[in-house]
């Protein structure tokens, strides 16, 4: 089924398994001549997949120098670029896009090479609190071109799942069922249903019959874009119940001050969390966009004062083997292996179960999300694992969401209509579920040892961190 | 080649991996007959391999009320209980053992079931440093049969390869050839190597084609030998020239003084250390015995006052599908995944790099050890992979040097002769190599994020740890 037409060029930056997971999704679902499609991207990897579907594609990174002069002569008003890049910068591309009229998604706010881990930049310099901002910052008033950003999974995806989640919750416990219409509402109801965490949290349970190797990332996703994003300080909205600020916890200087980040990269620092399947378990706490913009999205202030914000942030599992990819990554000091391998047609079976943990409201705590299994991924499109189709069709929602919305300027997930994106994405993301849970961090704490808990309020931070 | 013969009866306590593998060896280089020889075993595991050799099988494990009549009726003067189980108290063993004028080895001080984790102990008395107080607080002056407990790989081997260790950076840095004569001789010389720091650094590489699935823990070797001693506190020998106890280091009000203990379980603590092929890597802080023995070991007194020990530690990297299995442990609470697999024939390829790191002297760091392959191993013996072959020939060893020594009481690894144990092993370690390194965990440290490090001096255990 097509979903609309768009008569547009497309410029895709970046073909790695999200851009070649998309383009079947894309080319099934939107109406368009696969000869106005390029492709720009890097490395050869996915030139088959762009012959496939008859695609341009052109292997030469986009660099500082040469992005408006390559991607200027590709785009002009109502066409549309879509970003699916590592090391080009998503602040760069949304300016040239409104400069060109263009539209545009990414699913991430990606800076210029080795933006993440620069040491000349101060940590603060290097969250996604501060790219947020800066994009943020482009915002002007009066029309202009829709730029949709970090619209994939998560960031994206979730943004949509908070607000059904957030809507089921406040039905199970007598707050109605009342769809709130602003950003003010959505604020107000997740204070009257009394959430104090929100989690994405994600167990990815895909396995091969090929074992790691030494000196190999593995995972089911851009390793690049992983290890980037977990070398990066661990972040987290900051919640308005949190007693105290952690020790290592820092708040910055500027912005919306919705955010906190840890003296430390993500990939180092564990939270407990927990899914349906998979019960309770260790996450990482890597930084990500959402963590910021859904904390941001429900603060509800009184003049400047916060009264009301939830915690939020990002509680990852990777597949097993990326477990074991970034203790090694951590035991060479966080310098990237020597190799890496995406994994892809080896996977042998799992699910990746990917969804939100609202908790400490009345019912304890409701987990809302996708358990897409690697097969039924595989199933419903080619080039595509469970991880990455629930990215893909994300994309592909906020792509036609961004075509039927063209004069919307910079938006975030949070401030877009989720029904019409959750409408898209549910026939590829498997069994969508939510479910109850009486479980909180404390389960079982203190037993051998004592432990630094807070035993008067279960969602307090101190008590979800892994110490 | 026999090495002793034995005319006596052998009772094998338990018949695991380790006792399986070590049969073989036995048989191939102990002059005893098959029918005098005896497995007591709690369960099923290791039936077909006593068959295949003659021996006898009970399936029926012993226990705290029945242990001194069974193993009375088959132990006299003279006779060797081999115990090589989990949940059956060495101490108690030993005890009888003496009563009975019969010849004992063990690998490890295993108390009584739950003993490693019963809450209703302090964490001082879950440690090793605790069982291996009792244990010693058992000797007696005067002839006895002789006891060598806690001689497996390690511990047990790694003492052994500390003293060789050690005479080779003292020939490398002009502290002459001289072997030492005595317990006061080696911890002279180690402080004159200026020896600070002693890891037992351990790189499992071995990997099978079977994924670890959810609910299960994948180990080379006992499951619930590396579970048990996980779940007891870290612990380490503590050396003269740390500046100053961690926040969460207790001493204990009893014994020799020669270690500390971390207020967390082991398998929830890491260290920085390095091997040969694996180079640096983040290993986890299990207790063992020889953290504390080599410590005391090579302590030098003036008087009552400490005036030079060593810190000693493990730093052990198991094989990857453990070190997955330990995530998911800790992400559970440390319950224990309800499906255990010891990797055995499925094992595909990979080496167990198992061997000591003196560091602190004027060449830096020095490893000695061995590095033997899966593919060695089984061509040396069957029923072992790399892991268990390092164990189970340093079973041997000792068994072969408490015949020849028949009464010394109880003794431990440091106490006997390592030349003779390094001579009988070592045509099964595969390579065994010394290898200089100048790496320090301080490498790479504090370049994104400011870290709590001591840069005067490398080898502060503040500096290895990771926080």
């Amino acid at each position: 089924m097509k979903h609309i037409a768009f008569d547009g060029r497309l410029v895709v930056v970046g073909f790695g398994s999200i851009g070649q997971g998309v383009m079947p999704l894309i080319l099934r679902h939107i109406d368009i001549d696969p000869t106005r499609i390029t492709i720009i991207t890097a490395d050869e990897r996915g030139h088959d997949v762009a012959n496939e579907y008859g695609l341009r594609f052109i292997n030469q990174a986009l660099t500082q120098e040469d992005y408006r002069p390559r991607l200027s002569a590709m785009l002009g008003k109502g066409d549309f670029l879509l970003n699916l890049s590592v090391d080009v910068s998503s602040v760069a591309l949304v300016e040239l896009c409104r400069d060109l009229g263009a539209l545009y998604l990414d699913t991430c706010i990606e800076p210029w090479p080795g933006g993440y881990t620069d040491p000349s930049l101060s940590p603060s310099r290097r969250t996604n609190y501060a790219l947020r901002e800066t994009m943020l910052g482009l915002r002007r008033s009066g029309p202009a071109s829709t730029a949709l950003i970090t619209h994939g999974a998560n960031p994206g995806l979730v943004s949509h799942f908070v607000k059904q989640a957030l809507l089921n919750v406040a039905a199970d416990t007598g707050h109605g069922t009342t769809i709130p219409r602003d950003r003010a509402g959505w604020a107000a109801l997740a204070e009257r249903v009394g959430v104090k965490v929100i989690h994405v949290a994600e167990r990815d349970t895909q396995v091969a019959d090929r074992p790691k190797e030494k000196g190999e990332f593995v995972n089911t996703w851009s390793i690049d874009g992983f290890v980037g994003e977990g070398c990066q300080p661990a972040e987290l909205g900051w919640g308005s119940h949190e007693k105290g600020l952690p020790a290592d916890g820092r708040r910055h200087d500027f912005g919306c001050d919705s955010a906190i980040y840890l003296m430390r990269p993500g990939a180092s620092q564990q939270v407990r969390t927990w899914t349906p399947t998979e019960g309770p378990f260790h996450g990482f706490l890597i930084t990500h966009s959402e963590a910021i913009s859904i904390s941001d999205f429900l603060t509800v202030r009184d003049g400047d004062k916060v009264v009301y914000r939830p915690t939020c942030h990002y509680a990852y599992h990777p597949c097993d083997d990326a477990v074991k990819s970034v203790h090694e990554l951590a035991g060479k000091g966080w310098v990237q292996q020597p190799r890496q391998r995406l994994m892809m047609s080896e996977i042998t079976g799992g699910i990746d179960e990917l969804g939100v943990l609202l908790a400490g409201h009345a019912k304890g705590a409701y987990w809302y999300g996708s358990q897409l299994s690697v097969g039924e991924a595989r199933a419903l499109a080619p080039h595509n694992n469970a991880t990455s189709l629930q990215v893909t069709v994300a994309v592909l929602a906020g792509m036609v969401w961004v075509m039927e919305n063209p004069e919307r300027g910079i938006v975030e997930p949070d401030e877009i209509d989720f029904q019409r994106i959750l409408e898209i994405c549910r026939p590829y993301l498997g069994p969508v579920v939510g479910a109850y849970t009486d479980w909180t961090p404390l389960d079982g704490r203190g037993t051998l040892f004592p432990e630094d808990i807070d035993t008067s309020d279960p969602w307090q931070f101190r008590n979800i961190r892994v110490a």
